[in-house]
């Protein structure tokens, strides 16, 4: 459902703290960030009609996003500025509009999407996040970092990534392609940056479980390969807890021009 | 109030998010921090009467602490990692006891604290911080970081900083020494690092508010020195929110062999 007389593709780029949220997706509860960002369109675009958006990627219950993109269709003509204060006054403390940028009705933030980037924080220490908790995965004992690093080696490039998808996945393809997996360590947390053409549902949680395993000496790095190769979920480690995972970034065509923000993360630099 | 027969004395590094609470405190309502250490502490030492805790530092509402320093007396002889897991078991999500030291009766967590750090974090943006929302100071443009620096190294060493203290502040002395303020820029992040023997109170959260002030053009160095020099806090500028400060660690004499963790923040390296 979209405003009758659309004249302008909108996109606009959105951080979200995922832990008061039932995901990205709208509820008939109304609880999902859609259903606020869409509610906050709304109520700055007064007179309009309901106005539905589309994101880039969908994120689950507790995922955060550092930038999740969306676009919609809208009557309404106001410069940046105005539509990133407007739809902002309406939004709760923990989403918050950064940008706004028109965009061509080829764009689609979807469709229109190159690569995306997420991150996952890990606490590798003997007691969970307290500051963090929610914002952070936990695992209860340190890890060999060099065994994950060469365990993510084997993931990058083009897969059938069967053995790391949900059940509930839609994709057409278990086939996508994961252009790098970078392993940090701001001590003790372990940060994991991937970023691929697509990913599966549950991929990344899915994988950092695997490269958990792998550091905490339960796998081996033959196992691990042997895990992607079998494309079968049942032979895999369990899925990583969602409150460590950041939809870090959408990469797009140079031509649409979005905004280059870095992410508001204090743990980038 | 505290155990009769009291043979041991027992000092906890502790982690929390403040957003939460009511500040560390005790409180009527039970909603300080200190109100959960301790009914977690009574929980796990079953049969045991109220034990009152002490801390290094008293944080307000909102407050963070990467690591809290408490000390109290009991007569229960238990393991360190017993101390560590039971009384996170009755503790809230959002507090963790990081370890556990017997400790000498000469040891008091405020009176033997050589020096307090705190850290303040600052999103300098044009939109306020959602994925931290109750975790970072926010202002709205960008700030003239070296003006800051020139500005902080007048207050390094021994001043009287009644310029920076609240008017509810208890401390017998406004004198008081800050050994080093140190500011990164982990953009769009300001990160202030302040260690002192001791600190008064709000004084962190006047510091970063007149610091900020000079990083945005609207007090001179000359100025920001008339302020100290002052020593009256209606020529200061604002007191910073909570949501940013963190006490990031306390310093004892090495005699007590307490713990040295690194702090539990992923900004740190």
């Amino acid at each position: 459902m979209q405003a009758r007389e659309a004249r302008l593709r909108i996109a606009l780029g959105i951080e979200y703290d995922g832990a008061p949220f039932c995901g990205w997706q709208s509820q008939p509860s109304g609880c999902g960030v859609q259903d606020h960002v869409e509610r906050a369109i709304a109520s700055f675009v007064a007179g309009d009609a309901f106005i539905g958006v589309t994101c880039a990627g969908r994120t689950d219950a507790g995922v955060h996003a550092l930038e999740q993109v969306v676009h919609f269709d809208v009557d309404a003509d106001r410069a940046e500025m105005a539509w990133v204060r407007g739809v902002n006054r309406f939004l709760p403390d923990a989403i918050r509009v950064l940008w706004m940028h028109p965009v061509p009705d080829t764009f689609h933030a979807r469709f229109s999407a190159r690569s995306r980037s997420y991150q996952y924080l890990l606490l590798a220490d003997r007691t969970e996040p307290a500051l963090l908790h929610a914002r952070a995965g936990w695992f209860h004992q340190l890890l060999d970092v060099n065994a994950m690093r060469a365990a993510a080696r084997i993931l990058e490039g083009e897969h059938d990534f069967s053995a790391f998808r949900s059940a509930e996945c839609q994709a057409k393809s278990p086939v996508k392609t994961i252009h790098t997996i970078a392993i940090t360590e701001p001590s003790p947390f372990i940060r994991f940056d991937l970023r691929a053409n697509a990913f599966l549902h549950h991929m990344v949680r899915n994988i950092v479980g695997a490269l958990v395993y792998v550091g905490a000496g339960r796998l081996t790095l033959d196992q691990f390969a042997a895990v992607l190769a079998s494309r079968d979920r049942r032979h895999a480690p369990p899925t990583f807890a969602a409150s460590g995972l950041y939809l870090s970034g959408i990469e797009y065509d140079a031509s649409f021009a979005l905004p280059q923000r870095a992410p508001r993360a204090p743990w980038l630099n």
